[in-house]
């Protein structure tokens, strides 16, 4: 379930949601192809590998209880940042902004990324399922260590749902136990404090753009990225 | 199983190998930017469209009994014989070779590539698991009509193996009987005789080129592809 619908995996079968998702990729470098600007296609191309093999490293790095904080932030860098400053690099690029303004955008895209990433990662444990549209707990029960987890492992290091988790231990009942710990402790706080501070980064990457409608927008979505429930 | 050795599905699982997919598929893209052609660049996104809706189109259509010979060159144009076209037709571009010799070479490609699927449909009956280093009777298991099954249901319209296995009676017991009533009848040399014909449509392609060494190898390709037991 995603969005409260029904995944195109679970509608057609895994098999033809992998072709699916081919064509729209190649969908998606035909359309580039068409803007006939060789930078921005290498970019997509270069994305996609990035992005792809972000997470081939996440599959193999499943149920690991060794990840820090650092390769957690590497790790979503690979994905949702660079996905996001893919979109506002590019953009920047065909519409022949000045090379300070591309990297001005990138910055921003990349940085709202990662607070997007975090968020996501906060509201998987704290989140609602009627909210989220789609089930809640689902990156532990995938073995997926994301920030909040990270921080309740080193908050707790010896007993630790997380931990038992990973270690195959009555699943469902420590996942639980891992998001009500999570929920009542700081660490929400503390996972909320570095989205912020990902997000004033963002924010601060277009301060050399002009004070207009499209600028105001930008710091507004920043705004958004924090404040969603869902 | 593939060329004797397990697949990356079988060591690593399937979302891991689908992810090495995209990896694999976005690195070609970035090699393709590289040419900076971008007659070649789209003519790539739109291969892998064309291919990855053939395949989605193979999916639906599985345990379909009523194919036609023609859905057939259909499905495999959109398949294998836009894949051979795709390099053949890009080389072409990337020499800078005139544009006759261009169609030229896109059309040897597209029928080499008919030719090559109908002989890999061939011998998923009537090939060994050693010689070709992959199951054999895969496409029936799968739910894939190709030539020889479609011959076969042709020739036996009510009673016959395909049909039961179709109809989900006695798999294995089906699929032995379909192979074998395909290699004890002239359905084999029938197919041979289509792949035989689009390898000489392959060959009159390359008329209009030079005699050299060169054509003379893409002959010798065109030859192997009918001849190879593996």
């Amino acid at each position: 379930v995603r969005r409260g619908r029904p995944t195109i995996n679970k509608v057609w079968g895994e098999d033809k949601a992998i072709l699916l998702g081919d064509y729209l990729l190649a969908k998606s470098e035909e359309l580039v192809a068409d803007t006939q600007n060789l930078r921005v296609i290498k970019l997509l191309a270069q994305t996609v590998m990035t992005i792809s093999s972000g997470e081939l490293n996440q599959a193999f790095s499943a149920f690991n209880l060794k990840q820090t904080r650092q390769q957690y932030l590497q790790r979503i860098s690979g994905k949702t940042a660079c996905l996001l400053s893919l979109a506002t690099e590019s953009g920047a690029i065909l519409s022949q902004a000045p090379e300070k303004s591309v990297e001005a955008l990138k910055g921003y895209g990349y940085n709202l990324g990662i607070a997007f990433q975090v968020v996501d990662d906060i509201l998987d444990f704290i989140g609602t399922e009627e909210e989220m549209g789609k089930p809640i707990g689902s990156d532990l029960a995938q073995g997926t260590l994301t920030l909040p987890a990270i921080l309740l492992l080193e908050r707790y290091p010896e007993d630790n749902p997380v931990r038992r988790l990973f270690q195959n231990e009555d699943r469902q009942r420590n996942i639980e136990l891992a998001m009500e710990l999570v929920r009542n402790s700081s660490i929400t706080q503390e996972c909320y404090a570095v989205a912020s501070d990902y997000c004033a980064r963002a924010c601060h990457n277009l301060s050399l753009l002009p004070d207009n409608a499209s600028r105001r927008s930008l710091i507004k979505l920043a705004d958004y990225v924090v404040k969603r429930r869902k």
